[in-house]
């Protein structure tokens, strides 16, 4: 029996997270991290995998026989991008833990516009004390662009919690008890959405989706008074001059972002301290380093035993 | 057959909001409005219903033969001290949209301390582009106080989203996923519990129940750091110096109030402002009054049709 190949760890993630996930993952095979100096030269050609975020410019080109190459996150335009990528399977991250906390994170954004957070801060500031009219979550309409892994569970949980949802994606879905779109079907799910979420991976064809043109066409007499963007996708599919210039217009009644065109958000954004903004650096769900390699040793184990790896990512659509 | 006796209303709500579900409301019995002057001198006798919200100090006398009172809100503790409440049912509120906002309030609260709102906040005003280490929802518990009608819809929602939640209630409940405690359980209950939501009625035996001495016995070691105390049954439940004392000494990490000792919170109280501090006024789940008055024709139904009221306080117990 040939001996099990290494697995090559390139991931520029926190390293004490990293060194303290490694410990005690992939027990069967031996581990190459290139953050080790002692690794910098080291013959990398005959290893079958590499698990990567951000890797080296030449990893390429040293690993020549990678049979599979692993992201470390759940978006892969980083990966798909990289000079070099070799043309096998690119797996990406799914798993339970980073859907669960998106979901939490969405929840809390629509919940934060549902129930006038800032406007009871200010309030609260000047000592106000006034009930604010409240609409209930089924007078709104939560409409999720995207429902992958992340957009179902979303938009799942949303409707538990009581609001109207729908659903847009490329290829149109059955989902039990809300209204779905697919892309012919764009203008239509927009006039009937409040609070637009995006969960969209950064493909050629999402990219610079959310601008002016789009956000005009959201429902405009909802019960929130405008409507509001929520992006946790990536950042390269909105144009933040649009979004702050709706803001300011009042196209738009509020946004929450998690992902930016620039990240880090370059310090002179206003979107930092906007009043009508929530913001996130980049933090709705972290990719938990230990689960991460959980599912990558799964993987290779179906590989091995002859079985089609899971979350491969389709070449073609580029996600 | 004896005609329908007239339905007397003395809800010290929104005047508009109340005139306005008057109409077609009671559509086939009369509507005395003590609001108007016309209704002042009106006599009450022989009347057999009154929905009430602070009454007038003299209704009771002048509605010398109810025969049931019906209270404009869920809790009752405003209705069962009325001087002269005559010994007759005491009917509470209970409605599917008040239930869905509360929860909506409850489920944003705990998510706003999840996930670390204020941190958030604090290095978006210094534009400060850094995560922190974040908590799964489910390494945190969220302990209800009140498995009522509220306290149950919460708990279903909250386990839902992912948290760890455990319950406490008078007599023991079986809730589906949810450990449940007893009034003997208390500490028990208490020491396993990382998020405090209070939803209980306010009662002589809740009175000031959520003070230092409870505070000191919430979970010290869990993944939020600090335990946090979540309040929307009743301010009299609580001790707000304590609150302040406990978010100063570190005893809680933070706060989420929607009820108050004395409401309007005074001026002067700190929590307005305490950066530990989420506060509403009282506004977690109004009272629609569309609803109140549907609720109440549906059981003064149930009662000349001889079946039972529905959601009858027991005096005994105070709710
Ligand atoms: N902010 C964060 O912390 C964070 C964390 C994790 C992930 N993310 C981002 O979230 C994205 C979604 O993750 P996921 O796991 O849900 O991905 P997924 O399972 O691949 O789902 C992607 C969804 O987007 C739809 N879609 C893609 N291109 C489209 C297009 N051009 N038009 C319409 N719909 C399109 C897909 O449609 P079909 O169903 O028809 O394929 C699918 O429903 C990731 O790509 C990543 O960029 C962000
Ligand atoms: N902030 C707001 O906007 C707002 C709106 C509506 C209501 N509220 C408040 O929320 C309260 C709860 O409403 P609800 O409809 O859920 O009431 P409910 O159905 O009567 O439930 C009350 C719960 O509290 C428990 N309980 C009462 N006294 C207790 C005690 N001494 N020890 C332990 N448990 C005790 C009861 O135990 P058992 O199950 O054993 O009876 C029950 O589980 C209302 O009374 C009202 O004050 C606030």
């Amino acid at each position: 029996m040939k001996s099990k190949s290494p697995v090559i760890i390139d991931l520029k993630f926190d390293r004490e997270q990293v060194a303290a996930a490694l410990k005690g993952a992939f027990a069967d095979r031996e581990v190459i991290d290139l953050a080790h100096p002692a690794n910098k030269t080291r013959d990398l050609s005959g290893i079958d995998y590499a698990v990567v975020w951000k890797p080296a410019a030449d990893l390429f080109s040293r690993a020549k026989d990678l049979r599979a190459v692993f992201s470390g996150g759940a978006g892969v335009d980083h990966v798909m991008t990289l000079p070099g990528l070799p043309e096998v399977p690119v797996v990406r991250f799914v798993d339970q833990t980073l859907t669960t906390r998106m979901s939490e994170w969405v929840v809390l954004q629509c919940l934060l516009h549902l129930r006038q957070f800032r406007a009871y801060e200010a309030q609260n500031r000047k000592r106000i004390w006034r009930e604010l009219d409240q609409p209930e979550a089924r007078e709104v309409t939560v409409g999720i662009m995207g429902l992958g892994v992340l957009g179902a569970d979303a938009a799942s949980k949303l409707k538990m919690l009581g609001f109207d949802v729908v659903g847009w994606s490329r290829r149109k879905k059955a989902i039990d008890g809300i209204e779905t779109f697919d892309a012919a079907g764009l203008d239509d799910f927009l006039a009937r959405t409040d609070i637009l979420v995006g969960l969209l991976p950064l493909t050629a064809e999402t990219r610079g989706l959310f601008n002016a043109g789009l956000f005009a066409k959201l429902r405009r007499n909802g019960a929130l008074g405008a409507p509001v963007f929520v992006n946790a996708g990536r950042g390269g599919s909105q144009v933040e001059a649009d979004i702050l210039a709706a803001l300011d217009s009042g196209v738009l009644g509020g946004a929450s972002l998690d992902v930016f065109e620039k990240e880090p958000l370059p310090l002179e954004s206003r979107l930092w301290t906007h009043e009508k903004v929530f913001m996130t650096p980049h933090a709705a769900a972290a990719s938990d380093v230990r689960a991460l390699f959980a599912h990558v040793g799964r993987q290779i184990e179906r590989l091995e035993n002859g079985q089609a790896l899971e979350n491969v990512v389709d070449r073609q659509a580029g996600y």
